[in-house]
């Protein structure tokens, strides 16, 4: 008996986050798995899901030239990725990754401009699945793989992105071709 | 008979240029498709490809800051993208795809540092497969998505590439993941 509660306990911390069959039709996202609860795991396979955008040097504030700025590369799952195309909006289960890299100058055959040098660091977003329908959480991974919990709800992120996104919580304003479908589907605010 | 000719005939300038099936086992990649014989067809799925890197602003050669920089950012078709990351080098077939995109710095709440907005055209380069084994060719699409000949070989792309590539006729220096996989293959040359 105590085998079973065991395995029933397992199956239900680490089945993925956007299995929900009874959704029905509704477009389903979803990569995101959790661990304990509320610990989210880290996306492995990030490198080969759909990449949305990158920037560089990216500053919601104006400042003086930034003389060591890093490169932010934008992913999203593959399944909400199919969603948005079709309805202009994230499904639950949406699980976004921005990545950091350095920025480098002088390298190889390069005398100008910038190409990607070393990891800096990994947050992701996701819109939660069955336990929170439609709320956007962020988890910093920083440099590390383990999982992690979200990041506490007073932080900036969350008021910044709840004010300013373009489509539901997300920066789809940066996005060139999501915006274009967004625009499409009339879904942009 | 003149049917089953001409049956022939679309059959052998539409097929997928990677199926090779007497290759065996040899990784094969592919997805480049021709018509009337070398010219290529326009990837319409690549922005759903392994994205591999993106840069800003690049240059090969020493000049005073660039005031338009452009966003380079690039892709690799997924079949060919796993042979590399078993092998550290690239299939027969292999397509990689850039795309050139303006970089914008003031719009929505950025203030500083660049995002990408507009497409400015599309090069691809290919790995080619049956007809001329492991010869590398470039395609210049601008932002037409019609089928191109083959840029002339004398043009200064096919030189830089063949004496700079990091694998093969690739700059694989630029992508980090990738020299990453090449190191640990000892695929760098």
């Amino acid at each position: 008996m105590k085998q079973r509660a065991w395995f029933a306990c397992l199956v239900l911390t680490v089945v993925p986050a956007g299995f929900q069959p009874w959704l029905g039709d509704q477009p389903v996202g979803g990569v995101s798995r959790f661990v304990s609860g509320d610990r989210l795991v880290f996306p492995d396979e990030y490198r080969q899901w759909v990449w949305l955008s990158s920037g560089l040097g990216m500053s919601y504030e104006a400042s003086a030239a930034d003389k060591d700025p890093i490169f932010t590369n934008v992913f999203a799952d593959p399944a909400s990725y199919r969603a948005f195309e079709k309805t202009g909006h994230w499904p639950d289960g949406t699980t976004l990754v921005l990545e950091e890299r350095e920025a480098v100058s002088h390298g190889s055959i390069n005398r100008a401009g910038h190409y990607q040098g070393a990891l800096r660091g990994i947050v992701v977003e996701t819109r939660e699945p069955s336990r929170s329908h439609g709320k956007w959480m962020f988890y910093n991974f920083g440099l590390s793989t383990k999982p992690v919990d979200a990041i506490p709800e007073w932080a900036q992120c969350y008021s910044c992105h709840a004010k300013n996104g373009a489509v539901d919580n997300t920066f789809v304003q940066f996005y060139p071709t999501l915006l274009e479908i967004a625009r499409q589907k009339h879904t942009v605010r």
